[in-house]
């Protein structure tokens, strides 16, 4: 009996209590076009669906698995973090990691496979994630660009998009930015706290807005980039991002920059 | 009436010699994934010919394009160039550019359009051609990189891809790399001019090969890389280059790259 409180968030259970269980990490990076986002969903091809699937085929049995970032359809990412346990005899990670890869195909990628302890989850011990935002602004489209950035051909004012980032710092209410789940009521908390916010310019037209919170909540990152889009195109003033911020008035931030621009970065985890 | 004795090769003919009618050179890059190739070949859609049918819709002509590099099925472009004849008058060319890549859809970029030179070729014209191969040489694979990078899991010595890059360059016959042209007689020649040849570290596994000659002959780099992969992975050795090149065996290359690593890169003009 352990009094971690940790473990009372942690839907699966402590491995610890079972004998021969082991839980396990895996890194994934994707390619999110293919795919009806992160989350299992009956009837159409998730990244945790088909990851999970394949996990079954190589493991003999169905695994339950935890998941970090739920992405958005098209959206992709470069470090999602899943968990799951697995029977410790005979366990092969590098070599389940090559057979989940060879199965998956080219769009999932298994970067790094290891046992954790019994109580780590990959959603409920994650202390902050990072998102970036790829935006493409130049006259002329990039055709390897054309599946991770979102091409805007009108000129941004770089100052203005790093101006606009200011307000979004620290512990705030973000339902400007955020679409409330279905059927929650006004006490769902839109509270997030945003660690860091920061446009670079990578050059050849490409700039990247780099955001890392405790947690984001539904097209958070999305619609903070389509306000900072507005603002770099002039159609909105940096001056008006805390004022829309404070509003909590989803009506406020009309554009919402579409998904596939977007890519889960990292995911943190104490120590 | 000109001597310049390179418009004996220009097929167009000389707009010159057409009132009211100007030369148009395009640079385009592609995704070639989804394409036959880049030569227009009658029920495959190939880049050359979604290219002249957009063009035919927005000049209201139809056009014929010289094509500086006859691309293979699934190979991309960076700096792909066509040529072709156009009516002077009313000729909007960054409108043209702009109306040209909405039609085509995100595969397709015009990067730059401009009026030449009435004698200008695309193909006949150009004195060299670069093309880069990426091999992302890592144990895991990498989903942004599946559809324009050869995975290759096992490591490579770049020393020794370095080593057998040297007697590549130069004037040589290059029968051994190359797929004679159907039909071809023995008197068709593989004599090219290589005049660059190396390997690049760019980092995270990513190995990038970047070739220049005054021409290329059919699947040329492709069997390049192709070898020097096994020259990496110690299949063959770097001192064995040179025989084999000089054998004149396509027999003796047994590996060719697969085309989506490929890239034509740039392609260069007097002047």
């Amino acid at each position: 009996v352990t009094t971690d409180p940790a473990l009372a968030a942690d839907p699966a259970g402590s491995a610890a209590s079972r004998p021969g269980i082991v839980r396990v990490r895996l890194t994934v990076a994707y390619d999110g076009s293919a795919f009806h986002g992160m989350a299992a969903n009956r009837g159409v091809t998730t990244v945790a669906g088909t990851l999970a699937e394949a996990l079954e085929r190589v493991l003999g049995e169905a695994v339950e698995l935890s998941v970090a970032g739920r992405t958005d359809k098209g959206v992709h990412a470069h470090g999602q973090v899943v968990s799951f346990d697995a029977p410790a005899e005979g366990l092969d990670l590098a070599g389940t990691a090559r057979a989940v890869n060879a199965i998956c195909g080219p769009e999932i990628a298994v970067r790094d496979a290891a046992v954790v302890a019994a109580d780590f989850d990959a959603r409920f011990s994650a202390t902050w994630r990072s998102y970036r935002y790829t935006v493409l602004n130049r006259p002329d489209p990039d055709p390897f660009l054309a599946r991770t950035a979102w091409w805007v051909p009108s000129p941004l004012a770089l100052p203005s998009l790093r101006l606009g980032c200011d307000p979004l710092i620290g512990e705030h209410d973000f339902s400007s930015f955020c679409r409330r789940p279905k059927g929650a009521g006004a006490d769902v908390s839109m509270v997030r706290r945003v660690l860091d916010a920061r446009w670079r310019d990578l050059g050849d037209g490409r700039l990247r807005f780099d955001i890392r919170a405790n947690a984001f909540c539904h097209q958070m990152v999305r619609s903070i980039v389509g306000l900072l889009v507005d603002v770099g195109r002039g159609r909105r003033r940096a001056g008006d991002v805390a004022a829309i911020r404070a509003a909590g008035d989803r009506a406020a931030v009309p554009t919402i920059a579409p998904p596939h621009g977007l890519c889960l970065g990292e995911v943190g985890y104490p120590g």
